[in-house]
């Protein structure tokens, strides 16, 4: 099953030329799932062939612009495109309002429907759940509502070995053996793990927003085969962060992704001031060693391998 | 003094890849006068070197997004440069519904003032006016309120004929001739005109916003040095147009050029299906010779020469 991170935007909020700011895809078995949606964000979607109408689920973390600007013309193009599936929207309460003033002013009646599912960052909460993966989110700590969003993939039925099959077992039997059961068979109790293949392990992405340092969401991070993690200064400037600009370095980062034990870390939105982004690489590497950048139109694995 | 017009953006509502929705910069002598606003036309702005500090004055058509998404985004950035000059938006009405949702989510008290002007189609208003310039509404006819702009230039102070100028005239009478007045000295009558110079020519730029096609501007147009019209389709879709998109086509921009004896026509607003825009471009000259297509990043002087 396809579990991959696809980079559209990894700036902060100055806009720079031919770079853009926060948008992703987590693409499982060929399901789009859009994380933020800054402005310019369905151009990145065309540029990069991610189309449309494989989308069906839209997370926005926050409502600073550099997280939700694009999402107005992107709903818009999907009218325009004639769509007809429903769109389901999770994000802070308020971006309903700011849609409805949108829709009303442009005379524009949706041919999809469009449900909108808000949340707060008191806690995580499970955003939605279908047959390959659970969604929660994971709460920030950035001076407005915020949350980050876990994709977590859920177990699947088991592999049969088929090297060990009885070649006369019902098919009853094989379809609980995929369930996970043990089961009974010509005066035999077969285990389960006899007959079957080892599962998997299963796979999980945390995408942290914008924030700063914060060990809150510590525990939901657990393991998680990838993390993206905003830096978006070096650490000279930490001062600044304490100023009030709720966001993290390179290195704070990094200090999350080995608490949590993940097994690598993508750094982004980063700050227009870095024209070399290596600086913000090597910052974090010193305190965890598997941290890359994240790039534009760059796909990377959400595994273990 | 410079009177020019550049290209930002000039494709129809759907995205496509390194072209942009509608946005142009009017240039009066180094004053910028935004005219729509487009997704990316912040970052249009910073590609083509035109500084978001000598913007004072932004001219939305209407409330499509095609012609405003890039607004509150440019505006944020404003703010995160810390400008504290005040910026004079003109628009339909509901423009600032939107905006201040998106501040009251987004958490963002302006540092410069932003003074809303609304507008509607009913006739014809004056916008704006300065030393330099008089900006006014051209009502189009659109399905949903939208106007175009019509930038006049102001009558200059006259320039002395410094070869027949008495050597002796006193700087009062100088000041009056150069308002155009005629004087009286050393016991004769003098006329005006045998003191100055010819004034230039006044310059005139009309913005014609997305519109089907309608004479009821024409009277406002007349002798324009450079008309742009929304040129969205070719003439076999003739029918579409009718349909209910409220759109025009090459050939009818052309039209609204010849009957109102403009000198030069720009088109614009072109559908993505057109790979080769010189097929509008033939169909527009086949009426009105002096027509060029909007080309983004490119420059077009208004003026007769």
């Amino acid at each position: 099953m396809t579990f991959e991170l696809t980079i559209l935007g990894a700036t902060s909020a100055t806009p720079i030329v031919d770079k853009h700011p926060t948008a992703q895809v987590v693409n499982y078995n060929d399901q789009l799932y859009l994380i933020d949606c800054g402005e310019g964000t369905q151009v990145q979607l065309l540029r990069y062939d991610l189309r449309f109408n494989r989308i069906n689920h839209i997370f926005i973390s926050h409502l600073h612009g550099d997280h939700y600007l694009g999402l107005m013309g992107l709903l818009s193009s999907m009218h325009l495109q004639k769509r007809t599936n429903p769109i389901h929207l999770y994000a802070p309460k308020g971006l309903d309002e700011i849609l409805l003033a949108h829709f009303r002013y442009s005379h524009s009646v949706l041919h999809y429907p469009l449900f909108f599912h808000s949340f707060d960052d008191e806690e995580s909460v499970l955003l939605m759940e279908n047959e390959d993966i659970t969604v929660h989110t994971i709460p920030m700590h950035h001076g407005i509502t915020c949350c980050g969003f876990l994709f977590r993939e859920k177990p699947k039925k088991l592999n049969i070995n088929k090297e060990k099959l009885p070649p006369n077992l019902p098919i009853p039997l094989i379809l609980a053996l995929k369930e996970g059961e043990d089961i009974f068979f010509e005066g035999k109790y077969i285990h389960n793990q006899e007959l079957t293949l080892s599962p998997k392990p299963l796979r999980a992405y945390a995408y942290c927003s914008d924030t700063k340092y914060t060990e809150r969401m510590i525990h939901l991070l657990k393991e998680v085969d990838l993390l993206y993690h905003e830096a978006t200064f070096t650490e000279d400037l930490a001062n600044k962060i304490d100023e009030g600009t709720y966001h993290s370095t390179a290195k704070q980062a990094a200090k999350i992704a080995k608490k949590s034990n993940a097994k690598k870390l993508i750094i982004g939105h980063f700050s227009v001031r870095y024209g070399d982004l290596n600086i913000l690489l090597a910052e974090a590497k010193e305190v965890f060693f598997h941290t890359v950048l994240a790039i534009e139109g760059q796909t990377y694995p959400i595994s273990d391998e």
